[in-house]
């Protein structure tokens, strides 16, 4: 179902049990995001996924159809068709990832400017209907004068096939820079001098 | 500053004291979004602005430049240019409030799908660099033959200004919506039966 958006299509209609998403999320059980699993397995689906993070309520991984190297897409566990059919509690959880895997997106593609967008609706060009996050990276075209291509996010014949070597390479540095990062701020709280009480 | 985006011209820069964004947000005090005040103030800036949510951490308000009737922008009281600069409670408050919102714009527009657009840096289309979601009603226009028009969201000539006495409308819809669906929620979440105690 995950292929190049066609206007011309019916919207899609796909049953949960059906769902891709859906598939990623039952093959791969929650890790700790500070300490994932070492190697990492990227054959529990057909095709492979490449998992970056695998919480009891979300799960991240590389898109097979990616806009850009480091194209990402986070979603919620439970299949939510569109994002107000997310709890408050997932959509806070959301909200605190996409800033997280857009640190660790910058740092392991060394790529500085990014777009998050998250489509709702055939209308609004939403695919996979179980809703979901995109993080994509955009490299300065200025320079080469495909300025304006860049801003086409969701055209026909943009995107090509993720390699497979290649995305196992990405996706474990991306889970090792989530578990810096979270290293980091961790050892970042606990340097704080403790509040005085009053 | 928050005018088309013309890829020939360098990227924006501008210091904070001159960021309409903090502008908006220093005119408009926190309010409780479940008891917005009524009528609302919206000639606290010039030009005016027309808030929807107003948080300790969060202003939400009408892009003055909307791509669609509804086109909301959520961002940072706090001046961060990027969503790698927020902290992670003001990323978990913006995922929140996405979700709030976004039920909200449904609701007061009656149209059921929509995008959710983040852009970071001037690769990314970013043309305020102070950091703000952007939430855009997506028309049914397949049946106008305009459907590609539609993601071509941050080219020239796509927007026109917004209309003031809409606008004053628009947003008051918006701010007695948000208010109905938080009572929904919290009437929902009171009427659960009490956890029993083990």
């Amino acid at each position: 179902m995950h292929t190049s958006f066609d206007p011309s299509l019916p919207p899609p209609t796909i049953r949960e049990e059906d769902c891709p998403f859906c598939a990623i999320a039952a093959a791969h059980p929650p890790f700790s995001p500070i300490d994932p699993p070492n190697p990492f397995p990227s054959n529990l689906t057909a095709p492979q996924s490449f998992v970056v993070l695998s919480t009891p309520a979300l799960i991240a991984f590389l898109d097979i159809l990616p806009l850009s190297h480091g194209h990402l897409l986070l979603c919620t566990r439970a299949h939510r068709p569109k994002l107000t059919d997310v709890t408050n509690p997932e959509a806070r959880d959301l909200g605190g990832y996409i800033r997280l895997l857009s640190a660790a997106l910058v740092r392991a593609t060394g790529i500085a400017d990014w777009n998050v967008v998250q489509n709702n609706g055939a209308a609004a060009a939403q695919v996979v209907p179980h809703m979901h996050y995109h993080l994509i990276p955009r490299p300065e075209i200025r320079a080469s004068g495909r300025y304006r291509e860049s801003f086409t996010m969701f055209g026909r014949g943009q995107r090509e096939e993720l390699d497979e070597d290649e995305a196992e390479h990405l996706a474990e540095e991306l889970r090792q820079q989530i578990a810096e990062i979270l290293r980091e701020e961790q050892d970042e709280a606990e340097s704080k001098p403790p509040k005085q009480k009053l």
